[in-house]
């Protein structure tokens, strides 16, 4: 088994090096359970970073130097096979040889979901890794996934995904048996499309093995009715950058207009507070980003523009998986699912 | 070519046939153009409703008696077939003999879609209808097309969405050429799946007759960076709920936390200008419901829980596609797009 350890690209993201060290600095109380946090990075760039971080020597900390840096607008496949001495290709490669049991990345997403998948692999019988991102909803948080790894899902990949899914949100929303719904447009039977029909019968036959409570409509999504909501990755896709582009809209809009005219401008210092505490409820930034789910090892995918603290959350959701040896049971789940459609 | 009258299923939907006539009544100030106004449903109660509204002797209104109701529940194709005499089919009639130019429900959806589907039947040259709903952006409203009529869209289907989007927000947003652009979930090409990319590049042929500006993300959603969104009904019927549960959500938490302490309470009720001018900036209501677009006849869908306000903007939307002669044009762009498709 790998190490509990965490292979960081220093270099990936828009922000630059020196947040990604401070976002590592921050995330230090949750260290325990870590044997090494590993900065994969330009060494000449880290160390004096490191250094001013009062960092240098640490003992969990080492520096894997590479030369190379993969640009946010790279193509993926191109990037990889091009850059093979950048930050992270040498991150996954620790990762591939069991160097790390983890990685995060705030770098280029297609580079690090194709570049997970070609170098990590996929667990035995999962044939389409997965991406999930968790939501807010009214009374707390649930998982979505795919967010856009696999644009045209088979049902089996959509069963693999609540699996993933399940498995997720228990470790990082701490829910013992994650309720599971299918995303689909009319709750009647029959009215998705054929691959949600088929998921839905696939689904259905594993009881016990997922907390299985049927379709769910768009109406329903914020609300609560379970903690894993399945679709394939356009659907998951679309619907995750649709959200946030309507809570920023809703947003600056209310903004706009509560700044019109003094009575409305003292009203909005009167209830700042609200809108601060509703922010804080709805915002994903103590998640930190969304992880690559269904691979030989942890693929963490933190948001381009990532500042400090939703690096440090990204670290401590990528520790928490390592530590809970999420993949295991992953791994147990699969293979009960797999035999149970086989059969 | 039809009497330009709409027909109205009187007795579908939440609110029961007074609130209907209520609606109709709201609306007489848009009948200049129109010829006659049926209301279809069981005249025991239509008649007396209208001699309360005052509305017994107009002379554009007509009773056409129907003794069943299909139930907000019904199977479609059954109910169709079970319920001959029912004010949605003795409605979908009138369209289809040509007595009347338009049906307005607040019914059934699915009895309606597939009753005007098979009833009045597609126009020359389309091959699915498609939902349209008109939502809101930062800068105005967009159409989002198609929102559930057909979940499994092939890229004919979506060039055709193309089309009729246009068309209806001509109409109904009076935008002379619409800027089209397709959803997808990364703009760069060949990101999204099969479909969207072979529809992408379908449309990308189509310049002069759709005014097509390429591929949009869901974070561009509601930005107006286009003034149609076309995608496949799965997706778009996703979304538009999706976006209705968080809207609400939004609302919901934050009249919540606004609601906490004295301070917030005096602030909220400065502020409440502010969230009841935001509130009817994104409220659809003024659009009254969605189209079914690309049928010989118009098909207006009306929400369920319609009240008055909202049938009368259902009825003035209606009542503008009919007048302008919405259908002559769309004849003219379906046969123009397949020509160039086939060639």
């Amino acid at each position: 088994m790998a190490k509990k350890s965490l292979a960081i690209d220093a270099m990936g993201g828009d922000m630059g090096p020196s947040e990604i060290v401070e976002g590592v600095k921050l995330s230090i109380d949750n260290w325990q359970s870590l044997e090494e946090l590993i900065l994969v990075g330009d060494e000449n760039i880290l160390n004096p970073l490191l250094k001013t971080a009062k960092l240098r020597n640490n003992p969990k900390i080492r520096v894997l130097h590479a030369s190379e840096v993969i640009g946010m607008d790279e193509k993926p496949i191109q990037s990889l096979k091009k850059k093979k001495d950048s930050s992270m290709v040498r991150a996954l490669e620790l990762v591939k040889d069991g160097e790390a049991s983890g990685i995060l990345s705030c770098g280029n997403t297609g580079s690090l979901m194709a570049g997970g998948t070609i170098k990590i692999r996929p667990l035995e019988g999962v044939d389409r890794p997965a991406l999930a991102a968790v939501m807010p909803g009214r009374d707390g948080h649930f998982v979505l996934v795919d967010v856009g790894a696999n644009p045209t899902s088979e049902p089996l990949n959509i069963v693999h995904n609540a699996v993933l899914g399940s498995n997720y949100a228990r470790v990082t929303l701490g829910i013992e048996k994650p309720r599971v719904g299918l995303l689909t447009i009319g709750i009647e039977e029959g009215k998705g499309n054929e691959v949600v029909n088929e998921s839905h019968k696939l689904l259905k036959g594993l009881q016990g093995t997922i907390q299985y409570e049927g379709l769910i409509e768009g109406f329903q999504l914020f609300d609560n009715a379970v903690d894993v909501i399945v679709c394939d990755g356009f659907v998951g896709n679309v619907l995750l950058k649709s959200s946030e582009g309507l809570f920023n809209m809703i947003k600056d809009l209310l903004k706009e207009e509560m700044m019109q005219g003094m009575v409305r401008k003292v009203g909005a210092v009167m209830t700042k507070g609200a809108f601060t505490s509703m922010k804080s409820k709805l915002s994903p930034e103590r998640f930190g980003g969304a992880p690559l789910l269904g691979l030989k090892g942890h693929v963490f995918k933190a948001h381009g523009s990532s500042n400090r603290h939703s690096i440090a959350s990204g670290i401590r959701v990528a520790l928490d998986l390592i530590h809970c040896e999420m993949l295991e049971q992953v791994k147990l789940d699969i293979k009960s699912v797999n035999e149970i459609i086989k059969n």
